[in-house]
């Protein structure tokens, strides 16, 4: 970490700095510039307050240099992480496609998504049976009896099931139904789900918070990791800017400077992050082009009747459209799909 | 609301659209314009499913016209709400004043604290136990141990207490210790923990969350209303921003829309909304000058040692020399502090 | 255009209101709902000043109907638009690449791009001759030498050339020298360079401003084809948001949005978007898999010695690379490069 | 200036960036951690393209110690500037208050409202003669029939005149008649026209960018100071962010960190800053409160007919109000108005 001391600082706020450094366990290396002085403190600086210096007299600024995440970082695993959600990869050359209803309704809506999307090939079913709503009027999900009907078509189509979990109290609950834990972008930073969710032997999927830069994404994804559970699956979902044409702005970016600092694998949600059913294929194929490993794509058998996002799911008949023009892409990117 | 179609829809298309509307329960206006058609629903927007309209033939748009919150609006109560806290009211003409060290570190630093800030004639101290951090590794708070502190101060001081709950399984512990119950900004829709507090038998404060627009956070007291508990009081504590400078952009513009729109109390915390303690005092001046109802300050006897945000956080002695600066501005208009 | 009263608001203020709007031109249609009441107006948005009504007692706010712009859109021209620069067609089948170094710095660096380019079959160079800097201390360019350079390269090598006008004075000055006048991110609401643009008998590339919406953008767009000028081509170079890990955010959304909107062409600028070199290659696979009609990127033959934007320039080698990477892209969603 | 290099970088790529610092002039100080090397590179960071290092093998980033402004900052003058507008002082303890239509309609207009302005002891007049006007379809104002309204009523009733420039071309006309010349958001990094007014002999008024930083804007003021003209005056008018309640986000926090960092005086414009009348009087007195040097406020004899930003356009006798709202606002912290 670099310590940068103000114009006209003196020399003794300058030893007063590097006194308390070393008292931290740094090494202290003082530069001193025609208009400025720095001191860089060679150390760990996850052990360090940087406040305990910020307030000293005559200090302007401390940059840190190391990033603040370890376990997911590239550092001590350069190489990209495989999950295994019960025999099925996330991570690989097979892309991973998650996608279904974003609340479950009835077995009927859930069994007639769930064929399709079997059919096209896909693995992993989605559906939300307790549903964090902006409004408290609006329909929250059918909690445990939604999780059942997850496991019972599971079950019977083979898909392997992905759901919400947004209470630390129904973590254990969820775990018994669920091969995948989602935590969703308005808990990204609910740190006690974190850690729950890293004592769980599920694995997780991570989506981003609505105004989280990547380093604290990564370090939710640290939280969990620190917690003992190695199975993070990081989901871009689309951010909140200033536009208001689309629900969320697709972060795509976010994918390249992912992979280049960490091993873990990041699938995209192009419904979430369009917020349009029309603009799903583009932010689809986008996303795959740019090296995301999967996809997470809200399907629903009469979007217009559904009690949550209607808007932006798909029809099944056009999910398998959808699929059928991702192919190229993907084997374009040297993947499979 | 209203409903807008495409150019071009037809005359089926939109009579479609009304049959659909007259079953869910409304009373249409077709409205035929030059080029686009637009359908006024009369009726209660709580109770719909804009979904089941937006996917059908020809329809581009719904605009939403009555707001989605009612318990937290003007329109059921028209004047100012003031909370008791046991006592201490918030929201009159008497500004409430809640100041303390970010995080709970010990028995001396906490009351150190509150001696200073009872001697300036504030009543509530805030301090946390429980803290939401970025990192794994940094300091998590005292937990129980910090909220018996908090107690114990807070009996001997005569302070109220203010501190945050991060989980729904807390709620009832920190209910114990608390006066006020804090919801952080990272926990703003947290739903589950937005219903529990608000079956708790303690006034609630809510912060805004850092990409929370206005109305996300009037549904999120909502939310606490809804289930049982009246007493919220707002925090603007700043909203993430492209801006750098400064941790936070202080939303000033937030106090008078808050108040033309709700009855709740509204009070800022200038020291997330700078991140600076040399830009405290001028974001505080301008809260009070704003309209807010009070502000919540981060005061530490040794900010270069805080466990958590020391850097933002005022000495107690220019604390009390912050509230004589405020006096001025709050009898400017018309309040006392 | 709907007219929202506020509740509460009285039978006299509905009538003022449908009074004056009638003045106005615009037919009125009441709808009273049980709490508020709406008023459609009928008639053409873009011939009123909604102000006139905004003021009006018992007012509360206008919604607007109607897309304020008209030649850009797809309701008088529903066709996608091929401009032809000069034989160069951009906007169909072929993907156009526009490609070359941020700022002209001599004739050995400009040539030294151009052939690279050339080789790998993208016909279009650029190069900025005028730069808009950040820093008055910063190179600002060669100006009308840098000018005489790009023609004299695009002369021997058969490359159109693209390059920005940042002042309205320099408008016809560059329509001498180049084939595509460029308007950059910051000029993007310069209105008279818009208009002078308009009035100019060369294609215009239209970049996005930093902050602005798709809505402006397209009213940007507008101000040059309503000044005479149809021929323009739309380009998403990354928007300004909160994460501070990439230059800006590519909103890779905004493709699919245009191509709705819009019959214009729109091209990315991978390069501005990422803002490192390492990141392009994904973002522009991104950008075409989502439907843009091309890409410009900066190649510098040194990037490390560039007067400008180094980081995110590309070797003329790692050019060539990528162009052949996107190939296959290009052909998956049916396109030629 | 710190160059970090990447985690296992080698000693020969250490000594090849110290190797180009130095000869680009710097000295050069490694320091070695355990994990990641950093280079102090002393000298002065102007003279410097940080790319020509950027690029070099094993650097990860370059980070820069000195601020990028020279004579707006605090460090050659660190004394609050006083700008003297013929008479009229900005930036001492007296508020300057500059008020005035959005744009210039009529001689009636003006002056009416010039009349009430001049009661209240405000010193400016504002009104804008050219207009940027998001659409092409909208009153684009004036031109030199407006400018010559202005001086008329400016020299009618003493008060002194402040009027945007949008063109480059327009600076010379515009000096003749205005005493302040405004530059407008839109047009803050217009460098050509910063650098024209940076050759006037009138004071300028410049507004921050809708999405600039704090440093951007100070680096526009740069352009104009280095140009020549040392007479600049900031002004906050809002910035562009995810809320949509408003039209924009005040950035209050812009005052004291403005105050900190340079010696140029700073208002506030209330009026574009909420883009609601209702909200204009909360948000001056914020900014009163924080610090600023005046305010700039809208005022139309009859908003309702404004051919311009009506909706958040003062009536004259609401002004006259919030002047005297004002007094014991600018009292308290030893200002008048």
């Amino acid at each position: 970490m670099i310590i940068v001391m103000k114009s006209g600082s003196t020399q003794e706020q300058v030893e007063a700095v590097e006194r308390k450094l070393r008292d931290l366990g740094f090494q202290t290396h003082p530069i001193y510039g025609e208009v400025k002085t720095v001191i860089g403190a060679v150390g760990d600086k996850r052990l360090v307050k940087p406040h305990s210096i910020i307030h000293m007299d005559g200090v302007e600024n401390i940059v840190p240099i190391m990033s603040p995440y370890k376990l997911v970082g590239r550092e001590l695993i350069s190489e990209d992480t495989i999950i295994d959600v019960d025999g099925v990869p996330i991570g690989g050359k097979e892309l991973a496609v998650m996608a279904g209803p974003c609340a479950v309704e009835s077995e009927e809506q859930l069994m007639e998504a769930a064929v399709k999307i079997k059919e096209t090939g896909a693995k992993i079913l989605r559906g939300g049976a307790f549903k964090p709503r902006t409004s408290p009027y609006s329909f929250q999900g059918l909690e445990e009896e939604g999780l059942k009907l997850l496991a019972q078509v599971g079950k019977e189509t083979g898909l392997k099931i992905v759901t919400e979990v947004v209470d630390t109290r129904d973590v254990e609950l969820v775990s018994q139904y669920a091969d995948i834990l989602q935590i969703g972008a308005r808990s990204m930073q609910n740190f006690r789900l974190l850690s729950e969710c890293g004592k769980a032997d599920k694995p997780v999927l991570l989506k981003r918070g609505l105004s989280a830069t990547i380093e604290e994404w990564l370090m939710a994804a640290e939280y969990i990791l620190s917690a003992g559970n190695p199975n993070v699956i990081l989901c871009e979902r689309g951010i909140r800017t200033f536009e208001t044409a689309t629900r969320n702005t697709l972060d795509i970016n976010a994918i390249p400077v992912v992979k280049e600092r960490s091993h873990l694998p990041i699938i995209v949600d192009p419904s979430h992050a369009t917020g349009n059913w029309r603009w799903v294929e583009a932010a689809a194929k986008a996303s795959i082009a740019a090296g995301a490993d999967g996809l997470m794509i809200e399907v629903h058998p009469d979007p217009s009747s559904a009690t949550s996002d209607g808007q932006q799911s798909l029809k099944p008949e056009k999910f398998v459209e959808l699929i059928k023009a991702l192919k190229p892409i993907a084997q374009a990117v040297n993947r499979t799909i």
